[in-house]
């Protein structure tokens, strides 16, 4: 079976470098795949994309050795199985608040006895190899999101929970529901320290971290401080700081988006 | 932000009138948000549409002053906050059955603390403006169907959940719940007493009622007796009866098909 | 294999009653072909509809027995050929000014030794049965528009043309290169005869005539003045009319579109 | 209405061949659906085919007369009540372990009062006739699998649930959860008694048995040991294993795909 | 009718800066509108982009009051009409090499009597208005391509065919055809000559020139040197040097991608 | 860059085992490319595949080192050029009857001075590496189709033309213009004199022959008769027969499809 490089990574004590799409389009998925990120995560929450996307964008970053991700909009069991059968190397879950959604995610992303998920792993065989239902529970990358007071209370609880490599941190989500402004990269303050608890609390228990971040220092800051996986640029964010660079420098006033 | 000129509409008195799509067709969107109705609701529960029709769609509508809104499937959170992010401006759910059931499509529609809405809305910023997280929970219309006779009785409950604007009565499965068959504007009788009772005790409580109405007639009666939105025609019936109004003055005889 | 039902009824000296298909949506075209049309055209020259969305407005149509046309954007031979072996029953092509153009249009439509059309009608022997090859030459419908004042002065040696069905008339594009406004149902003046002595020299070659209609009155008029086929109504038209009446219904003004 | 040919074929003893479809291929599923099975099921959980995919396959499979059904991924009753207004004539479920799961399944898939289905039958009212609603509750096909020790345990009262036609046994699952490696056709042995003794079981309670097969001759042999309907061959199945034996028939080494 | 802002521009002699799309993907399309171009091109000859892609791409770019042009594959005079009637304001057709394609071209770009282009502007008149085909020939922006031998030396020929709005340089073929590496901004030598001669014959005969850049430098130095239209900047370059940027940033040694 | 592993092969004097591609199916595509085919044509000829779907299709055999080949449906050179931009690693084109269509294929597919291909090979550089347009005209392969009278009488002044590779034979329509009925596979007789004549003549000028074939041993033979490339197999066909057998095996009746 094709092995999990980011899993290799990690115990290696190499940062991973993943980028992201939110995209709905193929091409442009083979694109980034081709720029040279460990991984790519196909952002199906917030990325404005569906299923019957996700299938050719999976196919086009298999055309390279970057790693498939894909951030599933929520628990619903029957879309994260789909995800993980065509193919995807790792999920990232939304709203772990505690040991039961953990385990409902574990149960979605493995194959019993560890968990519930069903077997036809079609396309998964054809970019993993034949004795992909073997060593899928050892390679598949699943992890949860810490974005709610519930959550951060019970991350020892959600943690323990066997088949969970690790957390998430979406800082957005998570300074929203600390009564904090939406953003990424906050450099002081309370939502720098906890974060900074997440990051030392999971390690504590040998688990694995990933965060997302705005910018490329920020990223590099978060792999010395701990983090094991960090996200930085979009490829919608790409595009639009892009053109605006571009268009400042043609002189036009644009009409300025915060959005990316 | 763009403000949402249904909630407009609706503080100045004057009633919504809604057109309904069900084909799964960006230009059929595009040319029905040309004609001059208020709003377009997208069916994505019994129209044949997917998440990967509804982005184009709400692309088409965005470029009229249409407002957009979507009737969703299910409870599933997952797809509500993606239709939201995609810039839809309301959510129409179906079987809100009690207080619970309102509190869960609340959840998924307002960003916290009201509710558990994810961050992330990179189209409806597009569409909305920079600052649309500050005032989209001031600006999405959410209204849950009652369509059983659980969700008659515990009308009250529901409403007083704090983020629902109102309930949208959707006859046909009113009447199913209630024994009667499955159809629109019923003049007269029990069915008609219920809805009229309904809208009273929705107005009683300060809060908005849509409903779906077979034919113009009906439609403007509903807003004389209370209603602030009130839903009329839909691509796929026009489509139909249209054509079926011009083979029979070509003396064609036709399949007739009640469904539309 | 399946015969052309068209054919039949022009034979038997029934007119054919034929709608437009200008929507990219197969749920569209399976709505339209349950109506009872005799056939439907799909129009690839106008319409908003690439091959890739003719396939399954083609499979929708299959599933009645409506006779399904395309109106192809050009002479250019690849893409009639793929339309008929996605299993199109028949051809209409814009701009045959002279007999030049009509052995094209025949050349790509007919096997050898009529035509030069390749080998290779997969879907085309699914809906037509496996001997389609043997008599598809004899029941594909080709029609050729007469569009300009060359076509006009040129009809007879078109006509003359061995594989041409016969002519369409699209009165819009008639009305412009011979100087008036475009527009269908001329009821008098010179573009009305123009049309008529268009009717009678190709029903004195023996051929047949179709022609585009704005309204259900003057196609009935058109069948008992000669011609073959008439088209009336358009899915974007039906759609576009049908709103517009309802809102007008509903006090609502209308931004007005001439389009449709 | 149409009737569901596959009850009638149950009533009269006979039984039903089901071939399965994993492509998201509109054209792929007229192929199929033209060889001459009594059903073709959609496999909308371990195939690659989301709903914007389903649509245009159920449409290809209603130009013949092979009964379309689908596998839904999960018991997400959104999704279950889309595929059926989609012109489905049968959902196969996953995972019904208990009798709560096969209520929730009927709830989904039956209208009030046996269930909670919301009315709107848009396409289905196109495949199946004006009346549809009427006869739905009769003529749809519901099916739960078992496969969990639960499953099994609970068989009888899975059975008992008013409004599930029967049972439909995954054999790789099965296995997979009773601590088998997952595969098709176990001529002998634990997992030969188990599904035996399943398909006793459910007779005896007067219910429907389906089964999953790897060839013909296990398909042939379950028909004669109970099961009333057998599903062998799938598209994807047949398009790998078919291009292995002409690649080893040119003396190509292939790279070997165990996964069909 | 909706003017065309370039045009408006150009007689108020101020530059137009042109942004390029080449991903099939309608969402990027529409974050690329939202930046604040005065036009963006859709290029349909070396972008991964269909009809059936541009469709929802016009819609999107709809949104905005960024003027919509398309870059045609070829002179095929089907999708030329095609690309009009969807609503782009304005062709770039490659490889003009002389008056008779420069004709050929404009014919499929203007209505009669200056040309041949067929009546049925379905979604250009719900974008430009209701009297679109009053207006459309003097609004449409007709560019031909100036990139061989040929079409240089035929320049003064080409300019004289009426209803050709100008010229657009496409710097790399342009280098192909003379013996040079294909590329960008050529600051000084023989294709900088070249060009600057181009745009001074074009000017003399009073038509409008367009031309391709690297950079926004380059960008602004020929609106000095007279270029009315300068394209800089497409969403699949910004894409690719926007991670390769952000992956140095990270110390991952980059794939290197010349292509973009 | 990456070199044509079918030249290669060419060299060696090794055979090339080609398959087939006719269903608009990116999944179906990945899985024929990962049984081991030398090469795969996808035919936009009489596939039921438009660019649309080519691109999906193109990305998914880059999964895997089968080459991937384009059947165009015409000489149209907008397409061509397309297809080759997309990352089509050669061209197989209809109808080449004389010097003149071959000089047209070329000048499509070769960059100047050979031909006329405009430069932008922007997903073929992802593909083939940063050096494409470099190598381009030396690693693309292109055959012309021979499969008329016209064509076989030209054959030496086919070959002659610079920048073509060779010839690809048709049987099925050489068949037709030669008044024989369409079919592969012709044991004896005077079809497959000529197609000896032809792979003779072609081998003399040292042109490449690639066939088309009903089955692997015809193939075979057809490999130690001279020619350089053979093609075996069609998805669609894998499909259709593979489905028949199963059938059968099950004693069903099939409706019989002569089709596949």
């Amino acid at each position: 079976m094709r092995l999990n490089q980011l899993k290799q990574r990690f115990q290696s004590g190499e940062g991973v470098v993943n980028g992201w799409l939110s995209l709905p389009c193929a091409f442009a998925a083979e694109i980034m795949a081709h720029q040279g990120w460990d991984s790519l995560t196909i952002d199906m929450q917030h990325g404005l994309i569906d299923y019957a996307d996700l299938l050719p964008m999976l196919i086009a970053i298999s055309t390279t050795d970057t790693v498939p991700l894909v951030r599933v909009p929520s628990l619903e069991p029957g879309l994260i199985m789909k995800v993980l059968d065509a193919g995807a190397y790792g999920v990232i879950a939304p709203l772990i608040n505690n040991a039961q959604d953990a385990r409902a995610l574990v149960a979605a992303c493995r194959y019993p006895p560890l968990g519930m998920r069903s077997f036809g792993p079609h396309r998964a065989m054809l970019y993993g190899g034949a004795d992909y239902a073997t060593h899928a529970n050892a390679e598949m990358l699943v992890l949860g999101m810490i974005e709610t007071r519930e959550g951060v209370a019970n991350l020892e609880e959600i943690l323990a929970v066997e088949g969970l490599d690790g957390i998430y941190i979406g800082p957005a989500d998570l300074a929203l529901t600390h009564g904090f402004t939406p953003g990424f990269d906050h450099p002081d303050g309370p939502m720098d320290d906890l974060i900074q608890q997440l990051i030392e609390r999971t390690r504590r228990q040998g688990k694995r971290v990933g965060i997302h971040n705005g910018g490329a220092a920020h990223a590099r800051s978060m792999l010395t401080r701990g983090c094991d996986l960090v996200t930085v640029g979009s490829d919608a964010r790409l595009l639009a700081t892009g053109a605006r660079t571009l268009l400042e420098a043609m002189e036009r006033t644009t009409h300025h988006q915060e959005g990316y």
